[in-house]
């Protein structure tokens, strides 16, 4: 008996990203995914968000691995960092999402101190005490998996990411069938994707999209620039398909994609399509209205393919009236005004685009109300708990598996460091974690702390002034006029008159300072008090207080 | 006769904000509207983007003052920056928008430097030598206008932003009649309202919001919290309109809810609704379900009143479990992040909370693709030029008018700063002005140049390094060690070591200065050689290069 079985979500709950979850019971511990969440404050050099992984970490020897459901860097992105936290036990993963994973290790450098176990969708594999089936599923990434997680306390089922599409590219529809199944020998928790939850109506099939390229294709009278997801190999699967159907040839651009593209030759997604690539560089050589280049940078990121593209500044693609511009995905909350402006510049110079708010080319990966409904129903768990998705999808979530029958005390809204504790038929809350967040800065970049972020949102908003004295060590005495800086703070047209200023307050400073030595009183803080004064004169002059940084140097 | 009429939009082509174009003649010129463009860079401390009125400020003497469209901050929020900037002839605007122009003048002080001057929508003014017919239209606030502009070269008709709402609360349906009068007698140029062409369907009338809010508030069990538009006194008045017949008591939230129910009370259009009105902090003594709130923060606004609710520190209203609160407004592109945030924030409080992606609770006040066919097939001008919106907007609006008839030279796809020429028959490009914006801190703060922004955008992405040295007047030796401070630089934990290898890195560089000092050579800038090998050592260490300050003190 390994006893009761713990789950601790670190990731993916209350928020659309970083998804990690820790599974446990008395002698063994294993993460489902291990994602990252990209950074709003990018512009205070915060790149990503990962996850606290202490709590395993703590708990390392009984630490069995990582079991990622699919691809995505919401899933996968955390790997190295975690590797570097001393979590290197074996990575289990489909053959795409394994060679991702092989890709983003090698880059860090720690490929070699992990083990990779593929599996394939519907194989079993075990993880310390837990056997765990993978099921396949249908997401906007090949190869991606379900978890039904065998447990002494009875099965736990983690749906990872997931849609039930009846006529996916690649593979088959979801079986339903098989967690019908588990649901009859009946399951104690059903983990599932609330990303989509607030979407209502049934949703069409990926292949929607191949109509829909078909006759762009067909009407293309230029160059023909569809940028996706670069991990979208099924997208990009039909548009290869096609291509060869319709004798055009595919260039690519960018390196995700060139990535990507790779890694789906390597695994025999792509089979056969070899001949239809051509080099981006020579597309000039080629029939452009038979040319189609497979774009990254949908987001409108800057720096990446689409975007340079856009401004004119890609060194092989110059774009021309005739050309046609499809960004076929979704505009990612938070990216609307980089993808804005994007599009803005792909109109400036001339070229038609096509993108989701004015034309249906992009289908989503995740399920909606009626899929999310179905897969309820088929498991019929003892307990649910939605995650992956900001508070109010796993709100609704919630709600909808009430609708479909279960209890109030069935269902459980969890968020981020929520320790559960089940047994056979109970579901206990144990602690709450407060959920630390790290952030960091670049791939292998370090850890940016609260108060570096803070000195940064300071500076950034209302810059910085600098006040610097030199001071006799014996003394005590002043040596210096006060020299006075500033970085950020006002209009250069201002700029001398407000320092000048300062520094007549600052003397003055000096000049107290000076007296109360006088009068044998050493305990006056000089460098405490220019900096009261200057935060004081500055709030009065210019409405705000800028960070305020006084020396006082010893000579 | 005076001469060509020139046509000169210095905002609000090409984005969605910041609306203000010139009309001129020979001898007069004036300004339609005068707005301004919130930030995206609010935390390098930029507020506000005004359009740059040089040109008409070059103009000063044949400036005959402003006509506003309607009272929103895109169309009125410059007006005391172009005050400032010397503009202070008569504004003409209609008695709402006269109210809240009023408002802010008195804010900013700048009320008694200008003369306002009140039309009602449908007289005609004289501004200069131009006669301008005001035209009552349809938007989501009340005493909107689009002009019709009388020039020696033919009508030119503005607008402004409207749709055409066959039932709106406040006011009738646009009269098409009048525009298709003009149109007969023959209308020279048409600008017009770009914001929603990407908007296929026909879009409801404000009242189906009315209805819903009946049956939101027959449902109510605890407070029921509608968060608007402040400025939306057709909708506000809806909501007055409904607790007068249930019965229900009115409590408002936030300083511009407050500021413009108090306008809408003097400008009479919610008169007889003062009874329903109770103070917001005796809240507790009224019965919640017969309660609504109006409140302020629809866009998640840190500070605003609904964050404060949501996040539980609003000195008044406290959610509980039965409480109800409703987005009644759009997510502003840009906006969906906090205001996602906030709605997390307002479940996460127990409350319930409808909003635009899961209820059909607001209403666009632009019109969409029939409305704007219909303005263009009413007007049939010689020639068009789409406003008031992204460059994207633009060309499908463009699009839309060939698709009515026009050629390809009579429409003219304008961004800010194109200066055209018209006669009877021509329309010319003059020129265009580098469109300059200037970026503003505060109401009433001072611009922020692109050298101080530039330095905000390093600060806050990579910190800053301050080296202090102190040197010899005389000898021009170095009488200190370095002194190194860092900001914002890199962890705390690695602060330290960094900082001292740094200075190990300056030791050597004075070095070489004191040895160049006594081969005689005067030549080294010891301040700059610091610079650069500082920069370089951060780049070699921590992959990016801080802002680094070196000062050499003379003693």
């Amino acid at each position: 008996m390994s006893g009761a079985v713990k789950v601790l979500p670190l990731g993916g709950l209350g928020e659309i990203g970083m998804n990690c979850m820790v599974i446990e019971d008395d002698q063994d511990l294993f993460l489902v995914d291990c994602g990252l969440l990209f950074s709003e404050l990018d512009h205070f050099g915060v790149d990503f968000i990962i996850p606290d992984f202490s709590y395993v970490v703590a708990r390392k020897d009984k630490f069995r691995g990582f079991v990622l459901t699919h691809g995505h860097e919401d899933h996968i992105g955390s790997l190295s960092f975690a590797i570097k936290a001393g979590l290197q036990s074996p990575i289990w993963a489909s053959p795409f999402t394994a060679l991702m994973v092989r890709e983003r290790l090698t880059e860090s450098g720690f490929l070699d101190r992990t083990e990779l176990k593929v599996f394939h969708p519907g194989d079993t594999i075990q993880v310390g005490s837990f056997k765990i089936k993978t099921v396949s599923v249908n997401h906007s990434i090949v190869d991606a998996a379900a978890l039904i997680i065998e447990t002494d306390m009875g099965k736990i089922i983690h749906t990872g990411d997931f849609r039930i599409d009846p006529t996916p590219f690649f593979g088959s529809e979801l079986d339903l069938s098989v967690f019908k199944e588990a649901g009859d020998q009946g399951v104690l928790l059903l983990l599932s994707d609330s990303t989509n939850v607030e979407k209502c109506e049934h949703q069409p099939s990926e292949n929607i999209i191949q109509k829909k390229f078909e006759q762009l294709m067909n009407d293309q009278k230029g160059l023909l620039i569809i940028s996706l997801f670069s991990s979208n190999v099924g997208r990009m699967g039909q548009i290869f398909d096609l291509a060869r159907k319709m004798g055009k040839k595919i260039a690519l651009c960018g390196r995700s994609v060139e990535q990507n593209v790779r890694l789906a030759f390597e695994s025999q997604y792509f089979k056969g399509s070899e001949s239809l690539l051509i080099p981006t560089d020579s597309i000039e050589n080629y029939d452009r209205k038979n040319t189609i280049v497979i774009s990254s940078g949908c987001q409108g990121e800057f720096g990446a393919a689409l975007n340079r593209i856009a401004y004119g500044d890609h060194k092989s693609i110059k774009l021309k009236p005739e050309d046609l511009v499809v960004l076929s995905s979704k505009f990612i909350p938070g990216n609307e005004k980089p993808i804005s402006r994007m599009v803005n510049q792909l109109f400036k110079s001339g070229a038609q685009v096509l993108y989701e708010s004015v034309q249906e080319i992009h289908v989503s990966g995740h399920a909606t109300r009626p899929e999310l409904k179905k897969m309820i129903e088929a498991v019929r768990p003892k307990f649910f708990i939605p995650v992956h998705g900001e508070y109010r999808h796993l709100v609704f979530h919630a709600a909808l598996a009430k609708e479909c029958g279960m209890k109030d005390t069935q269902v459980r809204l969890s968020t981020n460091g929520d320790l559960l504790e089940f047994t056979k038929d109970k579901m206990r809350f144990v602690e709450h974690f407060q959920e630390e967040r790290i952030f960091v800065e670049g791939r292998d970049g370090g850890d940016i702390s609260k108060l570096i972020l803070k000195d940064r949102r300071l500076m950034g908003e209302t810059g910085i002034v600098f006040a610097l004295l030199v001071r006799d060590q014996e003394n005590r005495k002043v040596l210096s006029e006060p020299e006075i800086i500033s970085k950020g703070l006002v209009h250069e047209s201002l700029e001398g008159f407000l320092i000048e200023e300062a520094k007549v307050r600052v003397k003055e400073v000096i000049r107290q300072y000076e007296s109360s030595l006088q009068d044998g009183d050493y305990s006056f803080d000089l460098q405490e008090q220019v900096r009261v004064e200057l935060r004081r004169f500055f709030k009065t002059n210019i409405g705000k207080k800028p960070v305020v940084l006084p020396i006082v140097m010893e000579l």
